[in-house]
């Protein structure tokens, strides 16, 4: 059921669409009402406005401060038709019918390097939360429009039913209600964050994390159930996703993603993404299970990746920093069976090959226009505890081979450093404790999530064993320092080459001494990477 | 630099300290204007107070909808004291220096069963907000108080020096714009949840998950650093923490807390609040490394889950169920290095005997006062991904012994029920693929972390070797079903007798013939407990 729609109030920031939409309206005899800038684009164009002064009898005061807030304009919005009649008619309350509004640009404001506390305070909205509000509480009777991208479908409605369904103003108010919650919360974060300095007049720093912290996400579906199927879940984007991340993605075929795919394509396209030359990840439970690099192309990565393990390759999540050709999407699907495939893009053989596979999970996900993949930035990392959140910015660190630090007497050959440098990449994605065996950028085993690094390495040895790798000429890396000299004697008798850690440990002059022993060579990067 | 506080407009849904704010602004000379219920209270009071709408000169209309929604009103509260001096005095808006508002309780009424959409729209305040976000936007002239629990110290400064400080202004105002944000980010939450039956006349469903979802956190405290010295961090909790969970915790004595105790110290507490009987877990590394359960108290407990990995219990975090007492707290001091203690309670005894250890973290989280620990709801669960969040309800899932389906010819004795529900819940805590090996309540070996399931039982059973605890007689769970019949017969001939699983692999037969023949028992919980 269609409310008529006979009086409109525009009032926009942004300007897009409003004259067509301003001509339509009253084209089909919708009286119009605005303000300020509005106003004057409207009468500019030649179609007949009011302005909202007008109809007010109180001016637009206090450089624009006060000039909708109003009995006559909330009490248009607010009066529940049928029921507010008499004193609407009584007080000359004229009904409002449809609002278009959208806000003073707040988050553009403050995200301006140099904005001034003045500048952000000015460019918070009074007046036009407040009608919006009104309108999308009255839905009932009003439709509220928030958003050019809005206008069309809008527009189509009022002109073929005179107004709009009871089911559109019903979205277009919850729409309403959204925008304001995300530029209050926008408001609540910048203020929140900010200190005043001594004599509260201007800003003196502002906090990296506010005192109270909105989060704000878009659902982008359902999903069938949540890391176990007794949870339930969704999955949600931010406002703005950074292009080049996993939020990005489009799902070019499969069956519907899990709750478990998404959280280990994350882990998978960040690893992948964080190499330049051609690259394949494999992840299972979390963690990469296998990871190459190859000048010979992605093919190539993928089979030395799918050689580290086997086993916990089955079912696992690919993930490559190059399109996918056909050759490799063919390997692919004779070889294994594969969970998810992401990468930047497909050819169409590629496609062709994934296509007898309907089941296979394909994703694209674009690389951003400017800069490469690896240049994206995740946005905040955050991890739940009982009641309460941990939030702190994503681990963005890496080293280049110009950063490390040679300990030993014997320096890493330039093969070695190749090396050293790919396994620390690859040991920054595996949850901690972390040890990367590997040669030849190829991961020959890996040890992961173990309480004790001393575990790790031992699994790192054991599953190279088990899968006919050759350890000896490989180099080692750790996400944390050796506390000891143990891990480092294991290492050698494996025939470990090269160390790759933090250092920083109180024994790295006898874990040093150690490596020395062994003629191995050893570099501290002085950063860690735990991840867990 | 304080503004005197001429004119002070009163208007709260909750009237608590309202007559005594009332009587003591009366008495500082400051004139009252209030609305509906607010202003009969202090009329009644005996204090002299003026309705709203004798200042704008327009009724309140429409059942309260409209009565503040005025010029004089939003005037008052923004205009720039000095600039906005000549409007003012030619428009008669007088200037209103004081703002003491609480909204409609919008949270508490959705949260009622039963709330209609149209008892949630009445609900929604329109004009409070308004009015706060005036006043907060104007902070440099006026002062806003949200909350009761703000009168007194807002009272005593204008009792001593006739207004607000600068400072303190703009305190108010940041809490008024976070008051703002939570009411819009629970209309947003409400309202986006909501599906409309075909009519669009009333509520058909409620989604589990909202098309937008607000986070909503108040900040803790910064930390040091995240995860990583080069990661920032913060710790937020919760607006409304549940009754014991972690964000509850007051610490007592020690260093402060880093990321990695937080996180850790959830994931002990989590597990350890599972158990009624008198518990400890100790954590290293997200994962439990050691678990134990005694009729004899928590100092037995803590004995034996040490006894498990003394050497990842070093610099572990330490949980229990019950009160500490003093004997615990010297045993944990003396023999090992430890980061936190986490407990319901400490006796005098237990305090003394940790600070002699200054350092160590020493957290309190009471049991909430209706049910014991294990009933705390920990809220709903998120991961972060790439500029994206999964979202989920916690794992609350947990069978009891009647729950288990018995696939072997053999029953699991009364002594293994125990121990193979005792496993089982620390298998929820530890990270998938996780095997927990368990006797007589007490871990005897954990396999946390692996991409495949076989390898976690071998690490299970190398640790439970290298630590000298007897695997044979012990039983075994699993986080997830067994994929082939390998990992019964690997753990046959460990000396595994009773197994516990959730079942539901293609080869259940087969896994079940396996334990059939080595004479094991094994039941099925027909629910997983992945954790990644």
């Amino acid at each position: 059921m269609s409310t008529p729609i006979r009086r409109a109030l525009l009032s926009v920031s942004d300007k897009t669409g409003l004259i067509d939409l301003a001509r339509r309206l009253s084209a089909k005899g919708v009286e119009l009402l605005s303000t300020g800038g509005s106003a004057k684009a409207i009468r500019d164009a030649g179609i007949p406005v009011k302005d909202v002064s007008d109809l007010t009898g109180f001016p637009e005061i206090m450089d624009g401060r006060v000039k909708t807030l109003h009995p006559k304009v909330h009490g248009g919005l607010l009066g529940r038709r049928g029921t507010d009649d008499a004193v609407m008619g009584e007080l000359g309350i004229q009904p409002i019918d449809l609002l278009v509004l959208n806000l003073y640009p707040f988050e553009a404001t403050v995200a301006k390097p140099g904005c001034t506390l003045e500048d952000a305070i000015e460019n918070i909205d009074i007046g036009g939360p407040a009608m919006l509000r009104s309108a999308a509480k009255n839905w009932n009777d009003v439709g509220v429009l928030t958003s050019p991208d809005q206008y069309d479908a809008a527009l189509s409605e009022i002109e073929s039913i005179g107004g709009l369904n009871r089911g559109t103003r019903f979205k277009l108010a919850v729409a309403a209600f959204n925008r304001v919650s995300n530029y209050d919360g926008a408001i609540s974060d910048y203020l929140s964050a900010l200190t005043l300095d001594e004599s509260h007049e201007a800003i003196a720093g502002h906090a990296a994390f506010p005192d109270q912290a909105n989060g704000r996400f878009v659902k982008v579906m359902d999903l069938r159930y949540g890391e176990n199927p007794h949870q339930q879940a969704a999955f949600y984007r931010d406002l703005h996703p950074a292009p080049g991340t996993l939020a990005t993605f489009r799902q070019l075929q499969g069956k519907e993603l899990s709750f478990n795919n998404i959280a280990d394509s994350d882990a998978a396209w960040e690893c992948v993404r964080s190499f330049s030359k051609p690259a394949c990840v494999i992840v299972k439970h979390a963690n990469p299970c296998g990871v190459a690099v190859s000048l010979e192309g992605i093919g190539k990565a993928y089979d030395l990746a799918y050689q580290t393990d086997p086993t916990s390759a089955f079912g696992g999540i690919i993930a490559f920093n190059r399109a996918v050709d056909g050759a490799t999407a063919r390997a692919i699907v004779e070889r294994q069976f594969v969970e998810v495939v992401l990468a930047p893009g497909y050819d169409e053989d590629a496609l062709k090959a994934f296509g007898k596979k309907a089941n296979v999970r394909v994703l694209v996900i674009p690389a951003p226009e400017h800069g490469d993949l690896s240049t994206a930035h995740p946005g905040n990392d955050c991890r739940r505890v009982g009641s309460g959140l941990l939030i702190q910015t994503a681990d963005r660190g890496m080293v280049t081979a110009d950063d490390l630090k040679i300990v030993t007497r014997r320096a890493p050959t330039e093969a070695e450093i190749n090396d050293l440098i790919f396994a620390w990449k690859v040991a920054k994605y595996v949850k901690s404790n972390a040890i990367v065996y590997a040669r030849d950028r190829q991961t020959i085993g890996i040890g992961a999530g173990q309480m004790s690094r001393v575990y790790s390495a031992r699994i790192a040895g054991i599953k190279a064993a088990d899968e006919g790798l050759e350890v000896r000429g490989s180099v080692m890396a750790s996400d944390a320092f050796f506390p000891f000299r143990d891990g480092i004697d294991a290492a050698a008798a494996a025939g470990i080459r090269a160390v790759i850690q933090p250092g920083g440990s109180m024994r790295d002059a006898e874990v040093i001494a150690a490596a020395d022993e062994h003629d191995m060579a050893m570099v501290f990067t002085g950063m860690r990477h735990f991840r867990h």
